[in-house]
């Protein structure tokens, strides 16, 4: 079997076996295969699909080209979820400590802020002392000990996986759903899970445009991530604004815990929400309740009961962070930074924002990367204090932008304000935050 | 401009400009543009196409990628012929003296065979002493003297296509249209011509299976010739069996040097009338007949006259061969080989040929490449007795192969007396050796 052989056969659309898509992804690591045959096989795959077998096998393959975590000695369901990213998308910060308090673990492996999106490992990393680069034991241990723990990929998860992502990226075929499926199931089943939840990020912050596309690539994940043997389910939810107020990595993280707190105003409810929608899910997929509503209460309680909080303190000091932000979320607040007022131009309603707009406009204050290599400005960034819908006069203020140098902000100002189109009459329809739930 | 964007228009199906097409093919030659991201291209071209604008770009940039050859101080206009390759095809040793013989120039640069077909150089190199290997300046020399030159692509030619090939023949890429095209047109064009006729192989013995396809390929090739501003026709002609009787390099040449000599008996007679045609084509296009008929009626004295022998002897004396072989085309026959006959295993009518299986046979005997860095045995080979539509006894000669070892003859008459295909009854059609003439 060679690997032209392979490419031909895709390339003339026919399906190919796991024996095939093996001999491909362990030739690929052992060096066997070139990268140059890899990315003919990806832009071949890009334009004529896979089944969902196959998507299956190249998910499998991925997986056992690395490390597959076991935490069978670790009682209670493993359980996690997973975002395609968006702008302001906090949820995990909340969602992990949520379901560990409900009896549930949460191996989390996440990733770090790439474009216009954040990511989860650069939001822990605004709490002073907070490593994210944790060793397999270390990690299992905290796992253990607090109900929850969150690390980077480390070399030895999914290795084929990387491999094949830069490979993407280098050769634009990122956006093929079978490459989407496999890479986020193969990362996140290498954690050992028995269940699963997605969010699936729809609309001008997200990487899916169109909720036509957020469909096609949940229902792929959720068909691939139970014909591995792992309950999924996935959420079709609304990134056509900011999720919740604060853009930016310690701005969220501050937000985040005041929602853990209970201190949650207006403007973050969608963050809690979706939190809350999102953990419900994972707490049925993990069987500690016998119906969605029954998990929702479960979720609720233990949110309001502050047994969250408690989670997200004992991760944080399990993980060496200072555990004074949970006592005083204020402590995130930078107060040397440069506050400029976003204000409308004119007077109307908030038709749409160009989220992505956002996102890339804090990027640029230094919260965010052009490419995975820059480091980040953990302070910065943007909170709103409008959302889609509302009826605004010239003057009043959109959100503000805190930045490092004044000019800087300036031109964050200027770009954010451009980013909200503002009409005489309310848009024709508000988005909805959950607009599907996809279990198959 | 970065070359994924480059390779996304293209997965995009959009067609890419002129600037784009420069702009990915220079990088590629600076190492800017990796492998990797050029074989994704390739993909992408293969599936999605090009146009005839696109075709010629790219044809244009492969060709400034290296060294552009001038022969305007040769007074007299320069043309070539190019084939898709067969079994037994061998008319360049014929056109190239005949052409030369009519007053044009022909600098002709060509290839080895590989697989199933034969290449020019390994048949002039049957010729002791004969040198492909020429300097630019020798080649010139040769050329200017001579009335045509051969030697093979060197590395300041085309050095694009080079990599470009090695990466299709990689990636399963090697029979799009669009690259096929670029490749086989910047090399040509690198020789500086004023002419060109392609002769566009279709059959069992071919690389373009179906009349359709190849037909397709002619236009495609003839459109992009003329429109880089050298005239161009395409013949699409039959290789559903092997052309003449000969299979292999040093009897291919010896059956060349019998047409020249004006002793070729029937067997040999389609070899001379393909060579008859494509130098009639090649006059044509040079500029010095007025039709058809009247580069024909050239064509013939020139070959009649015992001119083009000449040519010939004067070729090889000028590359280092072995002259007496002009005047006792035996020479070549090496009388140390095993000879076997392949008998006809039933009475009836040869149907078809699997005439690719012929081309291995004599491969497998030494006489060809698997790869192209294998030598080559150039005395083996085939000798066919009989065509489609002959009426054949069983015992019967079909041919006769010449085999360095017993063993490995005996292997070859087992398979190319299974390559034979006879029926009851005659095939239902014969087939044309000329199918179609293609101008645009």
């Amino acid at each position: 079997m060679r690997p032209q052989d392979i490419i031909r056969k895709k390339r003339d659309g026919a399906s190919l076996s796991r024996e095939e898509i093996a001999h491909f992804i362990r030739g690929l690591i052992r060096g066997e295969v070139a990268d140059y045959q890899a990315s003919a096989l990806l832009m071949a795959i890009f334009l004529n699909g896979m089944t969902t077998e196959e998507q299956q096998s190249l998910t499998q393959e991925m997986l056992h080209s690395g490390e597959v975590l076991d935490f069978k000695d670790i009682e209670g369901p493993k359980v996690d979820k997973h975002s395609t990213g968006g702008v302001g998308d906090k949820t995990s910060l909340v969602i992990a400590p949520l379901v560990a308090a409900t009896g549930a673990y949460v191996p989390m492996i996440s990733g770090r802020g790439l474009g216009h999106t954040g990511g989860t490992l650069d939001k822990l990393e605004a709490i002073p002392g907070f490593r994210v680069r944790l060793t397999l034991t270390e990690f299992r241990a905290v796992l253990g000990r607090v109900g929850y723990a969150m690390m980077g990929q480390t070399e030895e998860i999914a290795p084929a996986d990387r491999k094949l992502y830069a490979l993407r990226d280098a050769t634009s075929t990122v956006e093929a759903i079978p490459l989407i499926v496999a890479s986020i199931m193969s990362k996140k089943l290498a954690a050992g899970l028995e269940g699963l939840v997605l969010d699936i990020k729809t609309g001008s912050g997200a990487f899916m445009e169109t909720e036509e596309r957020a469909r096609e690539l949940a229902h792929a994940l959720v068909m691939t991530g139970n014909g591995c043997g792992v309950r999924t389910s996935a959420l079709i939810t609304d990134m056509n604004q900011p999720l919740g107020r604060a853009v930016g990595n310690a701005l969220e993280t501050r937000e985040c815990l005041l929602i853990l707190r209970g201190e949650a105003d207006e403007g973050m409810r969608p963050v809690e929400d979706l939190s809350v929608e999102l953990a419900a899910q994972m707490v049925l997929v993990a069987g500690l309740a016998a119906s969605l509503d029954e998990a929702r209460e479960i979720v609720r309680r233990a949110l309001e009961s502050g047994r969250a909080l408690e989670k997200f303190r004992l991760n944080v000091e399990a993980q060496g962070g200072d555990t004074r932000v949970c006592d005083d979320p204020s402590r995130l607040f930078d107060l040397t930074l440069h506050e400029v007022k976003v204000e409308s131009p004119h007077d109307g309603f908030i038709n749409s924002i160009k989220t992505a707009e956002i996102g890339h406009a804090v990027a640029a204050l230094g919260g965010g990367r052009a490419r995975i290599e820059d480091t980040i400005d953990p302070g910065v960034g943007f909170i709103g204090h409008t959302r889609i819908n509302d009826q605004i006069r010239k003057g009043d203020v959109l959100g503000l932008v805190y930045g490092r140098r004044p000019d800087e902000a300036e031109t964050a100002r200027q770009r954010i304000q451009q980013a909200y189109v503002v009409g005489d009459d309310p848009p024709s329809q508000a988005p909805t935050l959950i607009k599907e739930v996809i279990n198959v």
